[in-house]
């Protein structure tokens, strides 16, 4: 019985405000004998390509709250977004050499991982980069989970209007960074912000009409006014806190605020309050939050869209590639701190 | 040149918190000449009844703050829903003996009051007392602004459905008590809560399903929990601060919050924060702040439902009336107390 050795991401510890790599996130050996014989409808997936994403600090928690999204189980490997390719089947659905999409919570932080059954419906064969030739890593990020939160935040909940000013927080993230050449596209005066003079002159090379570094900016609501002349229309919602109230401060009337995150808040042990929601009244806002999840009408629209745009040179996406699955505890704190640059994926494996 | 005496309810100063009568209001005499001859287009009335309201509290501001209404012009009488009845008139569309609305922030609050040709369309001739019989203060309440707010708020903003729960805080105020009520026209589990156990008592008549006094709870979030098993699915926003956040506590996945005042927070230097916003994403909630007078479509059908529904004695309606336009300063600053019980009015003279 000859063992293949299998490192997996596991959760080990509920952090209360930033998790520790080792502590909280453990990467541990295990083995898998790929020779074993297979159930029926079971398939063994080589994980290629993993996501980390600011959402996944929600599911360190202790599984009786309830959230969206359930609470990742302690000592089992975590689960996000993942592509993969089959190397052993007994599924006819999931063919020896297909590309498979782990979707998102659901796509095992494991190199190895035997697919039952029962959770066939969490994966789904996408074998589209071997003819679009784009790079795997997008699969998980401009074309996975991250590009359509961007598409449907926007779209659907945005109710953008050309000339309308939108502005984006963390724009040079995973989803903001789309977000804003998104709103390009619409013909919209599109400014964000985002936490180094690198990433700021990043968003002005994809289009940003305006952007600042907001750690160097003392008076956020000032801040906004110059960079916004017109004020904002509407808001994409990544930060919360009092990046929230200084847009608040700056909404036009009838203004809309796409809350898809709030991600200064995650690591706190006590958020921030937010002082100006009469202004909600006065201004006619309106603040919805949204889970991409809800909008499954819309993976299909987005698919085309985004993998057009991405072919045709017309939306560009930044990627920062970890190598190794040994990074995987490193890459999400980076993503949590900020200290990522683009969307922050994890190469695991070549095809 | 005979004069007839002539009160006026003047803005006198600019309040930092609750306004003081006498000193931020104040009734003043004054004198006109009703047989002075009247330039063509104009017509004089004499007021009837007027009505306080909360949002009143936001136009005593210096006038260089922008908001959704003009600041009170210091030294000016004040204004507001009025009913009045023309006495003289050179304008054809006003007859001698007409009841005429003045509309929501135009109504002058003035025993007698001289409107010219170009101030004609903030006035509008309502006659329709005479055949309903319904009493006269019932038309700057109930079937003026207030009631027109509770109409749009709950059916255009709260997206209420039949078996949902409804909460709605200051209930038994001027438009909270009506929201209920039509709530229960709807067929929704209607609760609420208000200021003292006599309230409480008497939105249990309307037919409020449940209520509470709030100033006898210790623990808003863990009482809401009690009274809305179920959660809540529509809160009617009327009050904000510490009270909001026991609410997005305790609100359902995909709940509507329709804001409509934050009397709570009126009338505090500093604003109270709300720590809990990252439940809007989670729980993929709405907040939606409006302003009645956007929604002019909606005035027909309020006012026909709403008439209808009084005659039928479908909906009950509360009024404190206070005596005379020397009490409109205590009037209002017992709304802003919550001192009042239903809808504060200020019967000014008899037809």
């Amino acid at each position: 019985m000859p063992a293949t050795p299998n490192k997996q991401v596991i959760f080990a510890k509920i952090p209360t405000t930033y998790p520790v790599p080792g502590e909280h996130i453990k990467v541990e050996d295990s083995a898998i004998d790929l020779d074993a014989p297979l159930a029926e409808g079971s398939f063994i997936l080589k994980l290629l390509a993993l996501s980390v994403d600011p959402y996944m600090r929600g599911r360190m928690r202790d599984a009786s709250i309830e959230s969206y999204l359930p609470a990742f189980p302690l000592g089992k490997p975590m689960t996000g977004d993942t592509m993969n390719v089959v190397v052993k089947s007994n599924n006819p659905n999931f063919k020896e050499g297909d590309l498979v999409y782990g979707k998102t919570a659901c796509g095992i932080f494991s190199e190895y991982s035997v697919i039952t059954k029962e959770l066939e419906p969490y994966f789904e064969v996408r074998n589209d980069p071997k003819e679009t030739g784009l790079p795997i890593t997008n699969y998980v990020g401009v074309l996975g989970m991250p590009g359509m939160t961007a598409y449907v935040g926007l779209l659907k909940f945005g109710a953008p209007k050309k000339g309308e000013t939108l502005y984006v927080s963390a724009a040079s993230g995973a989803v903001g960074q789309l977000v804003g050449q998104i709103g390009k596209t619409l013909g919209m005066y599109v400014t964000g912000s985002a936490g180094s003079d690198e990433k700021v002159e990043y968003l002005k090379e994809i289009g940003f009409d305006a952007a600042f570094n907001y750690k160097k900016v003392d008076n956020l609501t000032e801040k906004l006014k110059e960079v916004c002349p017109k004020g904002i229309d509407v808001y994409f919602e990544n930060v919360g806190g009092q990046m929230l109230e200084a847009v608040i401060d700056n909404m036009n009337k009838f203004g809309r605020i796409v809350a898809c995150g709030m991600i200064s808040q995650y690591n706190r042990e006590k958020p921030e309050g937010i002082h100006n929601l009469m202004q909600v009244v006065a201004k006619r806002l309106r603040i919805e939050g949204f889970i991409v999840g809800d909008s499954v009408e819309m993976i299909e629209p987005f698919r085309k869209d985004m993998t057009q745009w991405l072919l045709e040179g017309k939306i560009k996406y930044r990627e920062t590639v970890a190598d190794g699955i040994d990074q995987t505890p490193y890459a999400l704190i980076d993503v949590l701190n900020g200290r990522n640059f683009g969307k922050q994926v994890v190469n695991v494996a070549n095809l």
